[in-house]
């Protein structure tokens, strides 16, 4: 899309971090990272979120999530790696442009905000009636 | 795995809101639920994280995550869906067996914590060399 900012970094329009790339895939970094090697993987076509994105496009992605997951352990000395992908404004989608946040954490570091909550029980009832829901409509 | 609590949920010894299930995925409610409808998708053979899940299982948890999207705007009225997966203690993974959150959010809810962070501009050199670091290990 012409007005895309993630696009226009796939096509080299806006300068980026590269980290990885192939026919389908690009990943660079992250420039407000939450942690040194915060890092986006994206479609080269364009897709706003996960409801449009190409069923090919999103294996591609969650592929080279896997190698990417290694690399922080191996070259970045990751005790773990958190993945978040968000859909929507109302959950905080700021770029339209579907993206997979990889977070790596070393032990040292401070805890990631994005990975705390605090566990609530919730309410049998309501867990029960809406599961039913969901599973109907899948 | 025998003291595994997910494997125990797929084997049904322990009781679970069920919302999907396939040969190699069991998607299930979260029963200290972010949001109404907060869902949790796994692989049926066990895998600790991202690092040694089976590719296959991974692909299929993901084509899962799309439908699953789908039937959470259209069954559920979602404005927006979170993905959030944590691979390791290091980044709060509390059950070891790899599990992806879908979290689901309507304009009327508070906003979800989990994917609220403040972008603070990161060191243009730091990312730059450690993005080489990731991008030679890859």
């Amino acid at each position: 899309m012409d007005d895309c900012i993630f696009c226009k970094i796939v096509k080299g329009e806006i300068p980026s971090f590269k980290v990885y790339e192939d026919d389908r895939v690009y990943a660079f970094a992250d420039i407000n990272p939450i942690s040194d090697g915060h890092t986006l993987i994206i479609p080269k076509s364009h897709a706003e979120n996960l409801g449009d994105i190409a069923e090919d496009d999103l294996m591609a992605i969650h592929r080279v999530s896997q190698k990417m997951f290694h690399a922080m352990r191996s070259a970045l000395g990751a005790d773990g790696v958190a993945l978040m992908q968000a859909n929507g404004k109302s959950v905080n989608q700021v770029v339209m442009h579907y993206h997979l946040h990889l977070i790596p954490r070393r032990n040292s570091e401070s805890r990631l905000a994005a990975t705390s909550w605090e566990l609530v029980p919730g309410d049998m009832a309501v867990i029960k009636t809406t599961s039913e829901k969901l599973a109907k409509a899948l």
